[in-house]
């Protein structure tokens, strides 16, 4: 089960004036369950959307890039789940616009005013004939879906939907923001995670609301790391509707500031919730880096710790095998390193410094943090003032057996 | 058991003129097992030596950079396994230069001329008495212990020693070579592997042993991944005893290729075999990269691919998962690969090409491959004329029961 992860409660997550969404069980993968979701945009809304930096990006990802470039106002996302549309060559674009093609005319809009998404397996074709059967059926249902839903029907090997809302005042205005997010393996977003997709009522211009993406993915999504592996459909999309009373229409100052960090508190609370949920995950873990030369470098040496099997294999163990830690701190790369410089504390343990364990350290003070669900692990380089936060989880038994049996 | 491997049997190593051994039980980490190794070099010999490049590098290692710094002749190699001597600040050098002044009291030379290496847990203290107890025994011992006993004396985790011999004839004189070397786990080997040790009887100047012990370790034991943490002991070293007749005196011409290529295999042979034994292995992958602009490009890429967890889960699982590969091609960093161009064959079948399924591809295909325990993965990227190949083993539920069980 998702470690310390409570889903929000359908009745909690708030509706966004101006979108109205809709599933249905298109049989995609497997029968009897969501796996189709429309999200209709009921007028303009301003859209902004970052996209995953794999070379082998998916079709509906080449796509979605193409009919945000025409600078028509988006009317539709369409998302499914079961098929990643990856790795399919000019056959999969084909199949990716004729998904928007179907939908535009359900709706009665160009094509290039709708957005396709797709996860699930690599480098198998996308089923068309399944998921232009399910769109009436979803379309019909719009307006009758809520954000518990659509957060449903974007699950691959997901354990729990991954929704949360969240309001904000914003110069005596109520801004609402909902977020959806899925992710479970293939967990090491770059410049976007796998699906994510925040809403908020308030006006936003486009370049501000760019410039907030950017900057909620850069403290949220882009922090996390299940497996290292980056995927091939990684996309986060954020809409504002302009149906509530707040406007935001420059990227600085109060107003600003509180929006976005508002949208920043949605991503990272579905950014953690992945990790959470990360495929076999038994524990949560914060990797925080302090007193580096630069953020970038803080970031290289939190991954390294939280790519290393053997760092994550011990957490599952929860034994304190520190060593393994210092390892990976020494070969992120950082050439210049000190390392007698470094202290590193496992919760609230101080556990190496000068180059090897502290002189006050027990094992079984270790041994005690090992064992909580949450852990803490802070290293100071103390060799400047940048910081950097990465979370990720344990590498269990059941990652192995989640991804040997994936396609089966 | 390790993958489709063969320990070379003991009567089939050779003995190195002027190189003897001695073994002992010194009860480092469990009771009942060799831990203990002395090499004595009988004359003055050449001798290089390449190590790990992790900042956190190992106490030995810094006291060894030091003694071969120091230029005397080197008259003794220690090596204790159970205990890292790692992540010790300065109690762990105070504690190597001990190891190398008994030692030194005991054959009669300067501390300076003998070289430590530890392998086996990181961060914890070296058990100093143990060792100083088990080297009079060891030393006692030299000259009765073959090159089997010394590759078992060394041995972490490993399931079996690893041990070869080759013989190649230069201007007419047979030269020997001998190497053992360690390593299961915590293999990802950055200019060297965990423990190597290579000897020939052939005279060869020092110049030339240091550039054919880099050729060497280039194309063997920095080919090689189990799971991509780079150790803190990593050292490879190379002896020359002359006490052959061959000869080799400069670093070009055919007497330097011939003894060169056969020092190469050994080490080739070697880091396979700690592949083969990689912790959990039950499949033995080549991934040969070829077609690209340089070989630092086809060396990222094949690492990119056989550090992905999700591709080495697919190995395990006999699933032709190919997208996770074709993923991992994407995410390997090079930002301008054009993806269309590549094809990818696993064993004889082409399975990818034009950013997709290759039309040719049957699944029956793939699966049979895959059920192989021997699979080379290669990919084409049609863009220049380098190539690399890296070797690797699959990631199953035993390489999570080893390390999590580790130090218990």
């Amino acid at each position: 089960m998702p470690v310390n992860f409570t889903s929000t409660a359908r009745e909690n997550l708030l509706p966004i004036q101006g979108i109205s969404l809709g599933v249905t069980e298109a049989n995609i993968k497997k029968p009897g369950r969501k796996d189709l979701l429309v999200v209709a945009l009921e007028s303009p809304a301003a859209i902004s959307a970052v996209f995953t930096q794999n070379r082998f990006c998916a079709a509906p990802v080449i796509v979605a890039r193409e009919h945000l470039a025409c600078a028509q106002p988006i009317r539709a996302l369409v998302v499914n789940t079961g098929n990643a549309n990856a790795g399919t060559g000019a056959d999969g674009l084909i199949r990716a616009r004729e998904v928007c093609r179907e939908l535009s005319a359900l709706i009665a809009c160009a094509p290039q005013q709708v957005l396709p998404f797709s996860t699930g397996v690599i480098m198998e074709p996308l089923p068309l004939e399944k998921i232009t059967a399910g769109l009436p059926a979803c379309v019909n249902h719009l307006g009758k879906a809520d954000w518990f839903d659509a957060a449903q029907a974007i699950m691959t090997t997901d354990i729990v939907p991954k929704a949360f809302s969240k309001q904000v005042t914003i110069a005596g205005q109520i801004a609402t923001i909902t977020g959806i997010a899925k992710g479970s393996g293939m967990i090491h977003p770059n410049m976007a995670t796998l699906l994510g997709f925040i809403a908020t009522d308030a006006m936003v211009t486009p370049d501000v609301l760019q410039a907030m993406l950017h900057h909620a993915v850069a403290y949220s999504f882009n922090c996390i790391t299940v497996d290292g592996d980056t995927s091939t459909n990684d996309a986060c999309v954020l809409i504002a509707t302009g149906q509530g009373g707040a406007r935001v229409s420059s990227a600085s100052g109060d107003d600003y500031i509180a929006l976005r960090d508002a949208v920043t508190e949605v991503a990272t609370w579905l950014a953690q919730a992945i990790v959470r949920d990360g495929e076999g995950a038994t524990k949560f873990i914060t990797i925080h880096i302090e007193g580096g030369k630069s953020e970038a470098e803080c970031r290289t040496i939190a991954y390294a710790i939280a790519h290393s099997p053997l760092v994550k294999t011990a957490f599952f163990a929860s034994d304190p095998n520190l060593g393994r830690i210092l390892a990976a701190i020494g070969y992120a790369g950082i050439d210049d390193l000190d390392v007698s410089k470094i202290q590193m504390y496992l919760g609230d343990v101080l556990v190496a410094e000068k180059g090897g364990r502290a002189a006050s350290y027990r094992e079984q003070e270790g041994q005690r943090v090992m064992k909580e669900s949450e852990i803490v692990v802070r290293v100071a380089l103390n060799r400047g003032a940048a910081c950097a936060t990465v979370w990720t989880c344990d590498f269990s038994y059941d990652y192995v057996k989640i991804n040997a049996e994936y396609r089966s």
